[in-house]
């Protein structure tokens, strides 16, 4: 858990193949190394897909050369998910722009407020992020936008990571419990969620950090748009439903029962918030099923999450 | 916040007249202490419900008479509390013996899986509970039950005080992050909901701690039963409509931003653990809306959350 985000992971990954080769460039070890690095993280796709990227690739060069290329591949892979990420903060922001618009002219004044879950930020990728990247290319289009962060228990990365992304960047956020959205929906205050995903189906089914699923049924009920945005490289094409196949990865339950932060001296502390003797348990991630999914914010665009849909997605990948 | 969960306060309350009585027991300083104690808490409505018996009760008495009287009236109000509570426990119980005999028919294994929110157990009311009173009368009568507890952010009371309760019983128990409710239940893993109630209107909306709504969409959503437990003192007969007419606290910021536990001392301290400069909106409720609902267990048994059947329930109440 030093390196987090579905994105991120990949670009990490493909960093881990190229110091292993440095190491030793024969194929026994390449494998060996794929295999462990595949073995840290059950559901990000995005592992896996980086992962045969870079195997392809170097398998059949010599020994000799596979590990300084090994190197440009994974500096390559940074630098096309920059640029998939900034296409996808583009799409994204067509999207809030409508939807803005859509306000204004039901008479609606204030700003456009979107709710977001968990991390997908910068600090998610190598930059601009997936869910923030439209928040981003908003907040510098002079869109009056504001967002509702998520805490997003058990790890807080919502109050840690977005909340201080969102700080650093200037863009108007109030941090809520993860308990909150549904309220704040039924009140008229979400405009639209934005989130990332970890894996999503063939079929449009987002898998994404455990508590989505409960924003996207509290979206659909009060009939507030719910967006996932993301990289093609984490739909999985061989999964069609997410809710019985995609691996759930349990962390431990010190995730839930500890946390840490700063004391009245200023002090890094940990802390036991739990009672001893309770058992934990602590799913790190849910799947959304894609009738509640407004659409798929891509690098390609916007695509409804449906197989169909899908499909012509996969055909335009097929002709990149 | 000393006194939480809407029957304790009620009874609290009723104490909180008596002691005011003590002092003086002139009509004005009756009716300025029922104000002052009103206006503590806006939610939940069995404080207003206990203020008002206790008024109609010695507004007609002589003032020496009232300090007296207001300390046996008290005591009678908890006498009843307990007695309702073991009421809705039995009822409660009926209903989880049908559940857990359904699951056995269906052919699986396994306890009864109750998910929970909050705490509406004997730390919320004078003893007993009432979400958690039917699983007390399940466990003493040997049903095999299971139950997840939603830790409840921001101020952790399914952690602090359901898992500490349930603990105390020997109830076999397992602490989840608010966020992991959906996810359980798309997986089979919860049989039921049993939450409490702050306020029911009289079409019967239930208003309860934030995040109710979220997991009865999600009870809705995978067909899970959904009862909310509930004294007829949190009726509110003059509401209809729960989202739009009940007042929902707003409380600190500081809740969500800061938390104590036990540092590896063992000392209690507390902890920092949102960044600094991001606002926080922090709505303590949230209403469920009839229509997610199963049914409401009361001390007169259950009944549907629609207005015919709580027209019935009141036509008894009425003749009692």
């Amino acid at each position: 858990m030093q390196v987090r985000g579905a994105p991120l992971i990949g670009a990490a990954a493909a960093y881990g193949i190229a110091l292993a080769l440095q190491e030793d460039a024969g194929d026994e070890h390449l494998t060996a190394a794929a295999r462990a690095l595949a073995a840290t993280r059950p559901t990000a796709v995005n592992l896996r897909w980086a992962l045969e990227r870079m195997i392809n690739a170097l398998q059949p060069l010599p020994c000799q050369q596979r590990s300084q290329q090994a190197f440009l591949l994974a500096d390559q892979l940074c630098e096309e998910d920059i640029a998939t990420n900034s296409r996808i903060g583009d799409y994204g922001l067509k999207a809030l722009r409508g939807l803005a618009e859509h306000k204004t002219l039901a008479g609606k004044k204030g700003a456009l407020n979107i709710l977001t879950h968990c991390n997908a930020g910068a600090l998610a990728t190598v930059d601009w992020g997936t869910a923030l990247a439209p928040v981003y290319k908003a907040a510098s289009a002079g869109l009056d936008i504001h967002v509702w962060v998520d805490e997003t228990r058990p790890r807080n990365q919502g109050a840690s990571l977005t909340a201080w992304e969102l700080t650093q960047r200037g863009v108007a956020h109030t941090l809520i419990s993860d308990n909150s959205g549904g309220h704040l929906m039924q009140q008229g205050l979400v405009d639209l969620c934005l989130v990332g995903s970890d894996r999503t189906t063939a079929s449009g089914d987002v898998c994404n950090k455990i508590g989505t699923y409960l924003k996207a049924l509290a979206a659909f009920d009060n009939q507030i748009p719910f967006y996932a945005c993301l990289p093609t490289s984490t739909i999985d094409w061989q999964l069609h439903d997410g809710v019985s196949d995609i691996p759930i990865e349990q962390r431990s339950g010190e995730e839930l029962s500890h946390i840490e932060g700063i004391d009245e001296r200023g002090q890094r502390v940990r802390i036991r918030i739990a009672p001893v003797g309770s058992p934990i348990a602590n799913h790190a991630f849910d799947v959304t099923p894609a009738r509640l999914v407004t659409g798929l914010i891509t690098e390609y665009g916007l695509f409804k999450a449906n197989a169909d849909d899908l499909q012509r997605l996969q055909e335009t990948l097929k002709n990149e």
